[in-house]
C-alpha cells in the first residue's frame, strides 16, 4: 500500500504509533495542503518522530500533483481545517482511501459530493475520531455495547478545553468551521459510536460572545439530539476550562440506560448497576486507530468506523451549527 | 399569622423545620387536598414531628370550607399532583399567601389565572424549591452570584432519581404531570436561580417507554434552553438511578463562565478557576425554607424566591413538557 501526507495541521500525530508498527508501510510522498508553506514542515516533523523509512518520502509543492503521480492507495489529509473537504473529495473522486482530520468537510454540499465520490469508487473516509481510542473511552463503549446498562435511554457528553492562545484562522467561521464541528465532533461522535443508532433532529444553540478577542469563535454551543432509536442526547462543547485545570480537556460521557449508568470522567470508567457501584480498570485498544484503519482497509480487523459512519458524524457536526446558526431545529434523511 | 395545611402529598415536611423555630406560628387547621381521605393523616404527621402547637390544628373536611372559616394568612398546599393548581387558585383569589408543592399547576391556562388572581390580591406563591437549600448547591449560588466564574455562559443541570415502586397515580398523566414538571422542575429551578435571567425558549424530549410498567410517566427528558441573557443550558431529567446507586438522587449542576468552573456534584463544590482547583467546603444556609418564605412574608429577610419567579418556574417547566410532547420548540413571552 502506497500511503501519502497532506498536511499536518490537526491530529495526523495519530498515524505515527501506527506506522512505528507497520514497517512495510511507506510513506511515498508529502505535500502540504496549503498554499502558503511547503510540505517540508512535514518532513521535519516526521525526523523529530524517528520514523524509518526504506525510502525517504518524496517531497511535493502540489497535492494534487502527488495524488496523479504517486497515485497512492492511501492519504492522511489534514490541511488548514477549511481544505480537509476538497481533500477528502478529490482522494474519493480518484478511488485513494483517506484517514482525515474530521470534520472532513465545513460544507454540507461538499459532504454530498464526498459521499457520491466515495459510493462511486469504493473509497473509504475514516475521520481521526482518535478518543474513541482513549482507554476510558474504548472500554466505556464495549461495556456498553455488551449491554450492562440495558438499553441506553439517555446520554450526555461534554468537550471542555482551555482556550489558551489560538491561531489566526480560528477568528474567521469560514477558515476554522466553528466549534461545534471543530470540538464537538468528538462529543457527537461518541453519540453515535454508543448507541449505533443514527440521529433523527438537532436542535443547538452556540455563542461567540465574550470569546477573549477570538473574532467569530464560539466560546460555547449546546445541543439536543433524538436518535432514530429513541435515544435522548445533550453534548456541552466549549472553551471555558480555566487555566488552573489540570488537564488540558475535560472529556465526558455519561450513559444513563434501563439496567445502569455508565460514566467517563477524568479518564475514570463508574459503572452503576443494580446490584453494585464500581470503577472499570480501563482497558488499551488492542491497535492503535491508524493500524485499525490499515487493518481494516486490508481485511484483517473491522474498520474504525465505515464511510457512512464518517460522513453521518460530519453531516451531525454541520446540521447541528446551522441549527445553532440558524435557530431551527434541523432533521437528518 | 394563621396558617393552615392543604394536603401533605409531597415535601410539605420542609415546614416541619420551619415550625420547630417559629414558636409564636400555629397551625390553625388542616385539610387533605383529596376527597379519597380525610385530613386526619396529616395530624398523625404532626404528631410523629413532636410538634407542639399552643392550640391544637383543627381538622376539616373540605379545605375550601377551612379557607372560608380560618381565613388563614398563609398556607401550604400540596394535595395530590394535579390538584395544586386549584388550591394556588383558591388561595390567590382570597389574597392567601401559599407554599405549594412545585409545580404550583399542571396546566398552562391555570397557570396564567394563578398569575391574574396574585397581582390582583396581593396573594404571594413561593414553591417547595428546597434543593436550593442543600449546602452544596446554596454555596455554588453564592459563589456563582458572586462572580467568581465570572460571567455564565452555560449550564448543565442534572436529576437522576432511582424509580423504586412509585405510587399508582404516576401512572397517569392527568394526576402525575409528567416527568419534565415534576422531577425536572428542580433542575430548571436552578438555571433560572443561577443566572437570574428569564428564558428564551426550550426544546425538550421525554419517553415513556421502558418505564419499567409506569404507564404515561416519562422515564426520562432532555431539554435545552436559551435564556434571554444568552446563557444556554440543558437538562438531563431521569428515573435510571440504579438501585445500587449509595444515595437516591444524584442532582448536579455544572456552571461554565468567562472565569472559571464550579460544579456540584455528590454534595460537593467544585471550583476551578485561572490561579486554583479546589473544593469549597459547603455551608448551610442560616435559616429553612420556610422560614425564609415566612420572614419574607413579615419582610424580615427576601423571600426565598418571589411570585414572578415561581410562576416563571412553573410556565418553564409546563413549556418544556409540551415541548416534549409536540416536538416543537416553545418561546416564551
Amino acid at each position: 500500500m502506497k500511503f501519502c501526507i497532506v498536511g499536518w495541521c490537526g491530529h495526523t500525530h495519530y498515524i505515527v504509533e501506527g506506522l512505528k508498527k507497520l514497517p512495510d508501510f511507506e510513506v511515498s510522498g508529502v505535500a502540504s495542503g496549503e498554499t502558503e508553506r511547503s510540505g517540508q514542515y512535514i518532513l521535519d516533523i516526521l525526523d523529530r518522530c524517528e520514523l524509518k523509512f526504506p525510502v525517504r518520502p518524496k517531497l511535493f509543492d502540489s497535492w494534487t500533483a502527488m495524488l496523479d503521480e504517486v497515485k497512492p492507495d492511501v492519504i492522511s489529509a489534514d490541511g488548514p481545517y477549511h481544505l480537509h473537504g476538497m481533500e477528502c473529495l478529490e482522494a474519493a473522486k480518484r478511488g485513494i482511501h483517506v484517514f482525515s482530520e474530521k470534520p472532513i468537510t465545513l460544507d454540507l454540499k461538499e459532504l454530498s459530493s464526498i459521499e457520491q465520490a466515495c459510493a462511486e469508487t469504493g473509497a473509504v473516509i475514516v475521520s481521526m475520531v482518535g478518543i474513541r481510542y482513549d482507554a476510558a473511552f474504548w472500554t466505556a463503549h464495549r461495556l456498553v455495547r455488551e449491554g450492562v446498562i440495558g438499553k441506553i435511554k439517555v446520554i450526555h457528553t461534554q468537550k471542555s478545553y482551555k482556550l489558551g492562545t489560538r491561531p489566526e484562522f480560528y477568528k474567521k467561521r469560514e477558515l476554522y468551521g466553528g466549534t461545534i464541528p471543530w470540538v464537538g465532533s468528538h462529543a457527537i461522535d461518541w453519540i453515535l459510536w454508543f448507541t449505533g443508532s443514527e440521529f433523527e433532529s438537532v436542535t443547538a444553540f452556540h455563542d461567540s460572545n465574550d470569546n477573549f478577542g477570538n473574532g467569530t469563535m464560539e466560546i460555547a454551543g449546546e445541543c439536543l439530539f433524538r436518535l432514530k432509536n429513541g435515544v435522548i442526547a445533550t453534548s456541552s462543547i466549549e472553551f471555558l476550562r480555566p487555566a488552573g485545570a489540570p488537564t488540558h480537556g475535560d472529556d465526558r460521557i455519561r450513559c444513563a440506560g434501563s439496567k445502569g449508568v455508565l460514566e467517563v470522567m477524568e479518564g475514570k470508567v463508574h459503572l452503576i448497576t443494580a446490584d453494585s457501584d464500581r470503577y472499570i480498570e480501563p482497558e488499551e485498544p488492542p491497535q492503535s486507530l491508524f493500524e485499525d484503519f490499515i487493518g481494516g482497509l486490508r481485511g484483517t480487523n473491522p474498520l474504525p468506523a465505515t464511510t457512512a459512519d464518517t460522513i453521518a458524524l460530519t453531516r451531525a457536526c454541520l446540521l447541528a451549527r446551522e441549527s445553532a446558526d440558524k435557530h431551527t431545529t434541523e432533521y437528518f434523511k
